[in-house]
């Protein structure tokens, strides 16, 4: 069976966790968010494609969601003592990460083949695609000053503050798919949208010309987990940026995000209520179940569930 | 008194750290090496600033010589493990210093403007500027391939393997002395050349150009403290690059290396015997003292003892 997933950071990294247990790794691919990415203090940086590879790897800090387990923060505590700019916390160990692949683009590499080769490095079964090799990135317009800021300066040395005026996605008119993301689609048995932020995570990947195109004419065979739970966010900022899009902060909002895309969507017993609402607004078939992902086990129940929606 | 010292590495930190003991630092001056400099994994890293810097600071690491007391290894172990080039080691406290140097290059920072902060930072208590800030870099020919080798891979990749044919400085020409260096030499009262490798650590600093000239118009009061003793080099690889230069591998060699720039020459207790020899045939004054700085104490000693020399 192969499936396709599009996926963000924390939240897509554990529902993956148990789609590679729920069927064979091999015929996964995950398309990754790289709206998201910087260069920062000369190393460049992809959020996104590290929490699903060290996800998928075991390598992750299960309790934190971000970065590696056992990972310590040296040289970033230390470069605060210098004086240098330490509000991104990079652990020592992730830092192999960005060393390694800042040298692979530097020596003339694509994203995909430096994201592949770290992906066989850490031990992750399936493939990892960046939706784009190409610089696609967030910008939210801000009340206040400076009055734009890259994502990750918006969220982690801001504290995603001010609010947000306008989300914008710069680059996506030239972005064009990493080799092998649009044969994924067209391929696969089954299209999985991850429980990521709708705005900042799913949308970028879709904004990259051919891939929204690509993912429609799949749509029978496209299924979304909701990642807003009970109308609050389980990780990340969707809850101030989808107001932000016109969308509710709710399993309902986070549905019609997709709209025109889904065949199924997946929402958390605590909103079996709005199920009917969204099944008949969007016209696709809703499944309730557990989607607090806990363990391995729920994540892998909750991806053969959404898999079997599909039928 | 101000006094201005040429400076390669570990052996030229070790006597620092007794110079800003034997004067004020306020009135010390360090011209700092950075031929040895590279961009290794996108980082620019400048060996022999650090060093220097470091034994100023105190936070050097006094038994290994280079790096910091008390560093961790976990990034460049783990790069090692991702398939990535490990042979440089970066300690996890150095890496910051090379994060800091990296982005503040990036902004549009000079060498020197981004130096003076990490010293600052650091705690050095006097001035510690690189000879230039253009890229000048020493390349080595050897006898095998690939045929020529930056400083850093035939030093530490390479452990100083295959046999050097020469030794190539690029960048030279166009390379301009650094703000303050040539004030710096003109100014002194005493100029300091440090017992560090004379071919690949002192003459890229005399080949910037006007500096040479500047350090032949203060002749008389130009002290240098031979890195040989007794034949042999106390660090680093001078033994292997001064027969490439024609140079004998000994305190007369080292003399010989910086012929028409010394007033007087520091050897060691164990080259005694040289002393006449190298007074006669450099004209200079030979003087005659323990040089192997075990502590402070003795560094202290051998920099009050050079400046003596002086007259």
């Amino acid at each position: 069976m192969r499936v396709a997933a599009l996926a963000g950071g924390v939240g897509a990294g554990k529902l993956l966790r148990g789609l590679v247990r729920a069927v064979d790794p091999s015929g996964v691919t995950v398309i990754g968010n790289v709206a998201d990415d910087m260069t920062h203090l000369g190393l460049r940086i992809s959020p996104d494609l590290d929490s699903v590879a060290y996800w998928l790897s075991g390598g992750m800090d299960r309790e934190r969601g971000w970065g590696r387990a056992g990972d310590t923060f040296r040289t970033i505590e230390e470069l605060g003592r210098l004086g240098g700019e330490s509000w991104f916390s990079l652990g020592d160990l992730d830092l192999a990460t960005h060393l390694y692949r800042t040298r692979g683009l530097h020596e003339g590499a694509t994203l995909s083949e430096v994201t592949a080769e770290l992906c066989e490095r850490l031990g992750v079964s399936c493939r990892l695609i960046p939706a784009t090799d190409d610089e696609l990135r967030t910008w939210l317009r801000v009340e206040g000053e400076p009055p734009e800021l890259p994502f990750q300066r918006y969220w982690v040395e801001r504290g995603a503050e001010p609010p947000v005026r306008e989300v914008e996605l710069r680059g996506a008119q030239e972005a064009r798919p990493a080799p092998g993301v649009l044969e994924a689609i067209a391929e696969a048995d089954a299209l999985l949208i991850c429980p990521s932020n709708p705005v900042v995570s799913v949308m970028p990947i879709l904004a990259v010309p051919g891939i929204r195109e690509a993912l429609r004419e799949r749509r029978d065979r496209v299924v979304g987990v909701s990642p807003i739970v009970g109308g609050t966010v389980l990780q990340g900022m969707a809850d101030k940026l989808m107001p932000v899009m016109g969308l509710e902060v709710s399993a309902a909002g986070a549905a019609e995000a997709y709209r025109g895309l889904l065949a199924a969507w997946v929402v958390d017993e605590r909103d079996r209520d709005l199920a009917p609402k969204i099944e008949e607004r969007e016209e696709i078939r809703v499944g309730v179940t557990d989607t607090i992902m806990t363990d391995d086990e729920v994540s892998t129940r909750l991806a053969r569930f959404a898999l079997e929606l599909l039928g």
